[in-house]
């Protein structure tokens, strides 16, 4: 017997209150019902959102609402400014030019993390870019950029700044009205606790101006379109309802608990795990300022293979982390803590970690990691 | 946010393939589907049992389980031996009062576990003893007995021995026909991972001829009622159906992993979780050599109030022990580890009792519990 504990950043283990929701009877999705429920789930998205801008719930993954981004907003011939730091970084910019985009495609390194001073520079020298391409949180390497930072340089160019903020909206700190950022995308399947099959897209008054008459060809991901349906609370096609329902109910645990107070958890969590993976002697992959606070990635080093740990952690233990991406496969690997995760977790997950370690032969003094990251709870606040 | 860890020696978490079994549609419990479902869920009972006696069903608690031993085989004026080592000995006793038994209560003490030698005399003095009673693992007091020890002195004697065998069953081995045990009885919501609702019931050839024209009313509780049903896959009253989809998939989940693998899964988690209370320098409240494999019963002591510690456990890490009844609430708590329960709920339960017994003020040294259960664990077998 074994129970299984998912520690990937995504998708992310589902509250029973969720999983409840879900199980509800179906509605037709142009009922009454239905708008009912999707007026509530955007009023209190905007909540999490920090926005007063119209929220658009797509029923696709993360990278549906990537696209719709940009097929929106740039038209092809456009110059778009990309700032990659990893996997879903470069994935941005690949889109960007599928939709005819001249993509300035500036690459920070897997593991670092955006520089402003680059990004001041690019926009000084370029005032045409009609939008600019952000991560927020870097899933691939676990590196966190300054959206706020690169929000406040886009605000008096003509750029849109568009962010990816798929794995870390409802997890760490976004501000996106008081930062001023244009569109953010997020999914359902990361700190929101849901399953995967909806994105979730904001739009600012300057993103829907650069929008208009726009020449991509689109129709799924058309913007006029959700926003006509939006008016009568309806969706464009097809919404998955059993999602909407367990959205609402996700929502009303974040809101329940204090949009603040979550994302003060996961800095506490992410920081105790941080603390008690360096207690075990491993070294984390990204400087620790960038660290992110929904997903942790670890080095490898010549002490042990990060694919051989996961395996026992998969097979002896039941607990999944996920490896590396691309070129980091095999030379990494992140331990997944946002959403539905609790003080607990963090022990359960190293505790795992270092009987994994031990197992394969890995100089590690058992309790070292729990017993550090036990410390830093009992420290915090929350 | 907070998850909830149920860590109590009953109910017990509940697996989501029985979550699942149990949503399915009703049926009626006289269809030819439920007769099939009981006659396959006996089979496999059978297995856990160990026997090939027949078990009957029944929709009610484990004490009506004992009831209706008790009712079927014990005539007003009879003689019954009863072993009792704390609460549920205690309630075997009174149940056999009530009906009408003359009684006598061995009382080996709360804490301290059947001495084999004091029953050996009394059955030796008393050839007219009608039936002994005995509690397989002592839920109130974290001890268990020797079952096996007392079906070898109640075999060459008119007794039939009757057990109570609710929070062992599924976690502890357990021979009904090897050792001999007349009446077995245990519940849904203990090892067997089913929320409460049901007990199981075998009855012995020996058993079955001592309860023949029993002279007590019973009618819920009437064996001759219920062989009749059973006789053809059914069930003399209602029973409660969605629980009879669930026992079908936990007794699946319990015969996939192997009964023998499940008996050594609960002997290793019970060893480390003792260990690692040792090591936090807490004692265990029975001797080490009686202490269950399903519930590990700590002593207080003047440095903490197990009850502030339970609140604080419940209330900062969502983490439920038991705490002591009767004469011992206040003095004493209790960890439920049986049925779904994994190596690493052992490091959860730890890691919260270590992180709560710092927060109370008591002398802990954080990582020592952890480390110490990990080291049982990494070494052991399962």
């Amino acid at each position: 017997m074994q129970k299984k504990y998912l520690m990937i950043p995504g998708p992310t283990p589902i509250p029973p209150e969720v999983t409840l929701a879900m199980s509800r009877p179906m509605i037709g999705h142009r009922s009454g019902d239905f708008a009912k429920l999707h007026e509530r789930v955007v009023a209190k998205l905007k909540q999490v959102f920090k926005t007063q801008n119209d929220i658009y719930i797509l029923t696709n993954s993360g990278t549906g609402g990537m696209e719709m981004a940009v097929a929106n907003i740039v038209n092809p011939g456009d110059e778009v400014l990309a700032l990659s730091t990893g996997n879903f970084g470069e994935r941005f910019a690949k889109i960007a030019k599928e939709y005819g985009a001249k993509v300035d495609l500036v690459d920070f390194g897997w593991g670092s993390a955006v520089d402003l001073k680059v990004v001041e520079e690019k926009l000084r020298q370029n005032p045409n870019y009609k939008a600019v391409l952000a991560t927020h949180n870097e899933t691939s390497t676990g590196v966190k950029n300054d959206i706020a930072g690169i929000a406040a340089l886009t605000k008096n160019h003509r750029a849109v700044l568009i962010v990816d903020a798929v794995s870390s909206l409802g997890g760490m700190e976004f501000d996106t009205d008081g930062w001023g950022v244009d569109v953010v995308v997020t999914g359902s399947q990361k700190a929101l606790m849901l399953p995967p099959g909806l994105a979730f897209i904001s739009f600012s008054q300057k993103a829907l101006e650069a929008a208009q008459d726009n020449k991509n060809p689109k129709f799924y991901f058309s913007l006029p379109a959700a926003k006509k349906a939006l008016a009568e609370w309806n969706t464009a096609y097809t919404p998955a309802v059993s999602l909407f329902f367990g959205l609402e109910a996700a929502l009303d645990l974040i809101l329940e608990e204090g949009l603040d107070k979550v994302i003060k958890r996961h800095k506490l969590l992410a920081r105790a795990c941080r603390e008690g993976v360096k207690a075990l002697g491993l070294k984390l992959f990204p400087a620790e300022e960038n660290a992110s606070d929904t997903v942790t990635a670890v080095a490898g080093d010549n002490r042990y293979d990060p694919e051989q740990l996961r395996k026992v952690l998969r097979t002896k233990y039941g607990v999944t982390f996920a490896g590396g991406q691309k070129d980091l496969k095999g030379k990494i690997f992140r331990i997944g803590h946002m959403g539905y995760v609790d003080k607990l977790d963090i022990i359960t997950a190293l505790g795992a970690l270092e009987m994994a370690l031990l197992e394969i032969g890995y100089p590690v003094e058992l309790g070292a990691g729990v017993k550090k990251a036990m410390e830093v709870i009992t420290g915090g606040e929350v």
